[in-house]
């Protein structure tokens, strides 16, 4: 013990001299480099997450040499932390460190990146605090520690930084400001060293593919996980579901998979993983009830385990010093841990069928979770053990369908960075429509997905508004396990809501392609406006915008400022969702002809418009050129190799070309090239008319497509490419969808 | 850096494996004990305090053996972190933890210290977080650290503990909680060690009394730091200042002190600590001047340093590395940049009579305070300046009223442990009334005074009421800095507000003894009801209240609850201020007799009372034998050697004994022994009349009383110890004060 001391002592001493030290960079994939400050620790996101490049994507980009900007960055190690310093220009804008909900624009804020719910304030506490973030210049920053970090993301100002303000006088100079210029993000990473990792543009969108592709690309859900889902009550029994699933088909409302809550479970808070023998007496018969008719089941849980479990002996020495509702915490960094949390999953849920999770409380928070001075027998500190949780619980279920090869789509509460791959939708308790998506704006920046869920509402105005913004989302969801409501309850907009699903489901060649483009090459299927190129993002700092006049020029104007209520959905949809009580709003719509969804009507470029759409519709623009695949309306998900009949949207006056994905929507076979891609291309032809073509599936690729029409909504007359008209005056103006 | 790095390698695998050994607690004065773990940091909040104890004043504190909590405090390094775990009993209730504004109630709470502006929530950060406790069980509790401390004060539970509580199932069990009990206050240090003091009871005020006395005893104001004053706008010249001086006075409105806001200096923010040519051509006859028309000047300031400010120069090497508002930040670990800063404010202002300071900005907030990772010449990590910057404040500059011998009295917004003896009082910009008087209350627990200042009113109903708390307060204070109210700015209450000015000054002699029992005692002037030793603390969590049913018994279902909107003040008045817009509230009085302050009329014992007392007055009782010492109304405080006519109230039937302080209210002379304790004895005399007996001052000791008028309140009759009859029936219904 004494020596012990006595080395510490010799050390900390050594310690206090900072280490400073030119930072050498790896490349790691092409436009990806890794630099390295003092002595990063093992134990990182990246580990956690297991992350596998997804190589074969990166062939796609532009090729580029390591920024410039890789020099200027300053790492330094004393105090036992470790300090980064990563220059910012005066007219760059910064978006990212994870799912913030309130703002877009990170500049100036301070953050302590800590997995938690969301208490309302964007502060760093959030479900997925992401240590990544993106500038308007075009690069990408990933501290890659599972560390509580504190960004200043442009606040601070050095006293010898070569761009230092002037000091001014508060009492006289009206141009005094609080928040003088800071030159740079100021990362503190309480380590005694950390990687960086640095992704190359030459766009924002750039940076984010390469993000995504490093973690091994987007998530490519199964096609069911992009119908419709309903969570039930949580003491329902196997009759109530079923009889639930039995009223959705007779309404005729789709659904694809279904969610039960902790009631399956024998016990809860903490939980047994096992059935309960009363509510559900037979698992193995019921779940293949259900999928016969079409829907899948998706269990709660969270990992807190019951005394009453059968795991629990075995598991708990392998768990963490504190409980949580009085469950033991495995510890998911020890392998033999994860080995008895995954047996018991496999064996209990996904070897009878269950289709995936609804993991809960990995996120926070701190009242119940366990203490940072828990510790957990891997040793790894229960401040990484926090914000990895997530991670883990992603990575392992994930791996448990990829040994079945089913695909799964669930949901969870907590998540980092790495997590891109992982088939996961994060939630919460937090219910505003309006930040709800600004997540969804945020989700794009940071590799995860989340859903603006429907949960409850006190009006039908609010229940439709918010139904229509979750059908323009990754998992559109009603929430329903402490209300019970139904996507009918509100009758005097049951038939919008209605509509609105089946769109959902209409669209599902369109979502199911943006998803695999999220694999494949990176591109969020959601995410903000600001990343479209029409959307000049130089401009996007307040201070630059030359001419600030909102009369003069409302374009310039709106795009200095945050935009935080509008995404995009796909390659081609912008969304503008309407929230109750709003009878019309503002749009900016990036540079470039937008075109009505609906209508297929020219309504402006690059400028800020004002919609009044009524209650039936959320507003949603299309791009010139753009070309929407959509099928018939189904209630369930196409089943592997079912054929169906194509509906090609063509918008705007531009030619345009789309490459349609298909795969057999359920496996992973995927992985090993079983996939499509078949080239739609709109063309004048030799009239002057728009034309549409499809190519072929290549031989041996799945071929999915049935019959294929032609709808263009804008342009009065087009032909498919079996000469056939494909649209009339009247098909344009289609109401509904 | 390669062997460097090699001794780290080793140091680290090392550290892995935690330390935790038996921790050897050391006597340091009665009652107070230090305990080491790990290898604590030189740098810490007491050293930089600079804590003297006051060892006299635990002469009057029982004898205490070594609780024997301090065998079952846990202490352990790991992670290079300290994590400390004290035990707690069920039915303990811990206090403290800090300068909170909206709970007193500790238990169940996570915390990270932090000192910062007030964000509105409890959650740590806050201007004087002191990471300090005291239980209802009778002992208190500091970690001497200048980290940021997470604490978590009965939150989490530790699966291999004594009490473990049981698992519930949440689906069915409706005694499911999502807080099981947890036996221990767990806390995170983030240095390899630390030093924890333990202070005895045997009740929680005696802890706090040690703690105070450990501290150097609580600070003693000047006698004008007690009486009235007003903060003028910002840019006022010193021809506005006198103006108002000489208003108040021919108003009759009492004033002692009044402060210059920024524009008192050539450069304000950052600041020159130069006077202002043009605002204040003369400074010298102007601070002279206003002395003899009986007010002092206090000073507005913060600590950055101006380019333009003459030492500005000498300052840079020894500033930090990062600047707030464009100006240096003097590295006040270092003893040059104390000496620097000290030196200009002796020459500047001390030397020419400036009677003191209201320090700003040494509290935060992030934005522009400097970052986590700036870096200071001194070596100290920027967390440790953050938390002790207030520290530093506080002690240079009362050092620099002790050279010259002259009291101070003023105001800061950062402070930490170690602070009991500095003559400040914290103030802040968050406004609500009631938070306010839940900051009083708390004060008390953390060796710190706090001022509930008026500032601003949208009515006069709610500037009478919070003028009505703020003269129950350490400091009478209106902060007019920005909007230039006036007290008798709301006509309709402008007479009460003057009567309550007026109480303030009568009641000096009263509010100077009991500070002076704050200094020689330890005793806080301002505390909460939880500390009288009628008001059962061991009952005051809730679980443990017998019956908790309102009706049956209103007494134990209130004290069982948070009580945050009453609080003593000195020895014998229980203050419980209206808010705007209550026409009645409720208040608690502990066990005993109590009586109205006004009236001396008979209010209750040990019970929940309402009270509906209209605008004239805040509610105030008095304690059965109190013994009220008030002086004739003065518009300024008695100056050194002034004598005044003094009226003391006797309240009750209960016989009484105070005794009254008395130096030359300016200097430390009576650091020297130069003051007087006189014994006031209300007896029933052999009639079974009440009789008041006051001694004489020892000979060579202060005495500045002429006469001495008895009055009291409740007792039909009484007489003093001349003969005198001191009161009649209309007498004890005077109205006002």
């Amino acid at each position: 013990m004494n020596t012990k001391r006595i080395l510490l002592g010799i050390v900390v001493c050594l310690l206090l001299f900072p280490i400073r030290a030119q930072i050498v960079w790896q490349q790691m994939e092409p436009g990806v480099w890794k630099g390295v400050i003092g002595m990063p620790e093992d134990y990182s996101l990246l580990t956690v997450a297991g992350v596998l490049p997804l190589k074969e994507g990166f062939t796609r980009l532009p090729e580029v040499h390591l920024p410039e900007l890789a020099n200027e960055i300053v790492g330094t190690v004393q105090d036992g932390k470790t300090y980064l310093q990563i220059p910012l220009e005066k007219e760059e804008q910064i978006f990212g460190f994870g799912l913030n909900f309130q703002t877009v624009h990170q500049r100036g804020k301070i953050l302590n990146l800590h997995v938690d719910h969301y208490g309302g304030k964007d502060n760093g506490r959030t479900h997925a605090p992401v240590p990544f973030y993106v500038s308007s210049l075009g690069y990408g920053i990933l501290v890659n520690s599972a560390r509580y970090l504190t960004v200043y993301a442009g606040s601070g100002v050095r006293k010898d930084s070569p761009n230092v303000p002037i000091a001014r006088d508060r009492n006289t100079d009206k141009d005094w400001t609080s928040a003088p210029y800071s030159d740079a993000v100021s990362i503190l990473v309480p380590a005694r060293g950390v990687e960086i990792f640095l992704f190359a543009g030459p766009t924002p969108m750039d940076a984010i593919r390469r993000y995504n592709l490093y973690c091994g690309g987007g998530a490519l859900p199964p096609r069911w996980g992009l119908g419709f889902t309903q969570r039930t009550q949580k003491l329902y029994t196997a009759d109530d579901v079923e009889r639930e699933i039995d009223e959705f088909e007779r309404r005729g409302f789709p659904l694809d998979f279904i969610g039960l809550e902790p009631g399956w479970q024998s016990k809860a808070y903490p939980c047994t993983l096992e059935w309960d023998k009363k509510r559900f007496p037979n698992p193995v018969d019921f779940i293949k009830k259900m999928e016969k008719k079409g829907v899948r089941i998706n269990l709660w849980t969270n990992p807190y385990l019951s005394p009453e479990s059968d795991i629990y002996k075995r598991m708990y020495p392998v768990s963490g010093s504190h409980t949580v509702w009085c469950g033991i915490v495995p510890d998911m960094a020890d392998s033999l841990a994860r080995q008895l949390w995954m047996d018991k999953l496999e064996k209990e849920h996904v070897c009878i069928g269950v289709s995936g999770y609804k993991i809960d409380e990995v996120d926070g928070y701190d009242r119940y979770l366990w203490p940072d001075v828990a510790t957990f027998p891997s040793g790894i500190p229960a401040e990484q053990m926090r914000q990895t949780y997530g991670l883990w619980m992603q990575r392992t279920t994930s791996k448990l369908y990829e040994k079945y090869n089913q695909r799964t789509f669930g949901l969870v509460r907590g998540s980092n960075a790495g997590a891109s791959s992982f088939p996961y939708v994060i939630y919460n308790d937090y219910y505003s429509h309006q930040d709800f998506i600004t997540a969804l704006v945020n989700s794009g920046f940071c590799g995860v997905l989340w859903t603006p869920e429907v949960r409850s509402s006190k009006t039908g105005e609010e229940w439709l508004r918010r139904f229509q913004s979750v059908v323009f989302s990754p998992m559109a969801m009603i929430n329903a396990w402490s209300n019970g409501t139904k996507p009918w309850s509100f009758p005097e907009v049951a038939e919008q809501v209605k509509e609105y699903a089946i769109l959902r489901m209409r669209m599902m060649p369109y979502w199911y392609t943006e998803f695999a483009r999220y694999h494949f090459d990176g591109i969020p299927p959601f995410r903000a406006v600001n990343l479209e190129s029409g959307f000049n993002p130089k401009q996007s700092v307040r201070m630059e915008v030359e001419n600030d006049n909102l009369d003069d020029n409302p374009y310039m104007e709106a795009i200095s400022k945050e935009i935080k209520d509008q995404y995009m959905a796909g390659e081609y949809l912008l969304v503008a969702p309407m929230f109750t009580g709003q009878k019309e709003r503002y749009v900016v719509l990036p540079k470039g002809n937008w075109y009505d969804f609906y209508t297929g009507e020219y309504v402006g470029n690059g400028e800020r418009i004002t919609v009044s759409p009524g209650l039936d519709h959320i507003p949603v623009f299309v791009k010139d050129g753009a070309i929407i695949p959509m099928m018939e309306p189904m209630l369930h998900a196409p089943k592997a190799g079912q054929k169906i009949n194509l509906e090609i949207r063509h918008y705007g006056k531009a030619e345009g070309r789309y490459f349609l994905y298909d795969d057999d929507g359920e496996t992973f076979d995927y992985k090993k090239g079983i996939f499509s891609w078949r080239e739609i291309n709109v063309i004048y032809d030799e009239k002057d008319r728009l034309k549409g073509i499809i190519s072929k599936a290549e031989k041996g690729k799945p071929d999915n497509i049935a019959k294929v029409t032609w709808k263009f909504m804008t342009a009065k007359y087009g032909i498919s490419d079996d000469g056939r008209s494909g649209s009339s005056e009247n098909d344009n103006r289609c109401s509904g969808y």
